[in-house]
């Protein structure tokens, strides 16, 4: 049990994942002084029981606004090492940034580099982060760092019926689905795009499971606009699925998704407590004990 | 002449401030792709001919949403490193996250440390900003950085009448007000507090001058609320002045500092293109020759 301070980065959702993490680990928890200047600038002041960690949790969601949660992330690592501490743990609840993770086009920014690389730079030795969007851009981190996937953890706290099984809306989302499913003891599939032979129509079904009559749980790491997972859940409807339930890390739900997803025939959706949603109502699920445990 | 491949950060400020160095530099005018996603995560692309340079200078200024354009001027230098390109010079007009440059109180985090050394962590190679708040600041790039001062090359903008003076706001400024008075070819001072030793009552005088019936120079290097200015020209036109008009770097002008400024007799602003005001119409004075002539 080696066990760390945790400090929270002082937003709400950093606090209360801190908050649980500390009680967890029966850690000291601390929070950091946080304001924002009238041009909009922002200022961060370390409690001083802090300095006296051998070991920090810095606990920083990059929740939105994404810009202004990273700076202030590279100020609390940048002050921490300057005065000297050795061990840095970044906890990084939601790592913003991390679905550029490749030149799409030709010569694109790779966001999630540029945001581990700073991250690391400012002085954290080591980092976790809940279900990032491909767990291998961890390796631009250049030092220790783990994607932890919450899914099994989340399958405790899911209500579902007889006759349920689970869907990624694409093949990146498999392994995702998988692991729920596994948790939950029921089958998994994912959507793939199929072709009409005669009349060259485009569709979407799950690869080999027959979904209807079936309690669908669709399952993604993140929802935005909720474009994907609307999509998905209509498909899965008009193929006899009685409920569509969506499980998600990250459930920022921007620009109308909670509506886009209501008239999509999504009836619940349950999401980890990484981001303060934007819209609508999800039920949140307190995944901070999971970091926890990697951190005892 | 050495020169460089002017590459514009894609925001107005930047796109002006980069063609105007271009066009002094003779050099070639390059813009990134900008868009920003729903959520609110910015996304860059860098055009292919900025990749054969030897040399690159980026001009991205660090405006409102300063976070904002900071994560993106990451971007772009991550970008360019990454691609190999050897020399990269940021050019940041306005250097923001600049007036916390040491704890004032303990263990605040010193912003402008921590913004400086993400800038030089993510590949660039040298630095130049206009008018930094301090100038040893630059000493956490940890590489080549010069504060460009624009009050000697503004002077020549500036309509002055007989009997002007230059004044500044506190000590902290006075070589600012010097850089201009002797351009201007005009005395300078700068604003002390002053106890009366009777009543012990605190007023503010300037050092040495006597101000009644001057035309006075007010010079800052930003304009943020407007508190500084406002007070230091009411006091001014208290002791006699006949206007006052203000020259400043980096007029960010938020939260009612125009209507503020007006209200403490200010009758005009000069500012270098550094940021775009929120409010207000001050006077906009072309500084980016300067900076060209530095990297000529």
């Amino acid at each position: 049990m080696r066990g760390c301070v945790v400090l929270s980065g002082g937003d709400d959702v950093s606090d209360s994942f801190a908050r649980s993490m500390a009680n967890m680990l029966s850690s000291p928890y601390l929070a950091i002084t946080r304001k924002i200047f009238p041009d909009g600038e922002s200022y961060v002041r370390i409690p001083s029981q802090a300095l006296e960690a051998d070991r920090i949790c810095v606990v920083k969601t990059l929740d939105r606004p994404q810009d202004k949660s990273f700076l202030e992330l590279l100020l609390i690592l940048d002050t921490l090492s300057s005065k000297g501490v050795k061990e840095i743990v970044a906890v990084v609840p939601y790592l913003a940034y991390a679905r550029q993770d490749r030149e799409f086009l030709e010569n694109e920014a790779v966001s999630v580099r540029t945001v581990l690389r700073a991250i690391r730079g400012a002085g954290a030795s080591a980092l976790y982060a809940i279900e990032v969007h491909k767990e291998e851009s961890l390796r631009y981190f250049g030092g220790p760092a783990k994607s932890v996937s919450p899914f099994e953890y989340m399958a405790d706290f899911i209500d579902i019926g007889e006759n349920t099984v689970v869907i990624a809306p694409d093949l990146g989302a498999r392994d995702r689905a998988r692991r729920l499913a596994s948790k939950l003891g029921v089958d998994y599939d994912y959507l793939v795009k199929v072709r009409d032979r005669i009349t060259g129509e485009v569709s979407y079904k799950p690869k080999e499971l027959n979904v209807e009559g079936s309690h669908v749980v669709l399952v993604d790491d993140i929802i935005s606009t909720g474009g994907t997972v609307a999509k998905a859940s209509r498909i899965l409807l008009e193929r006899g699925a009685r409920t569509v339930t969506v499980v998600v890390a990250h459930a920022l739900l921007v620009d109308g998704a909670w509506r886009k997803l209501r008239d999509a025939g999504v009836s619940r959706v349950y999401a980890a407590n990484t981001v303060k949603p934007a819209e609508g109502d999800p039920v949140i699920i307190d995944v901070a004990p999971l970091v926890a445990r990697e951190l005892a």
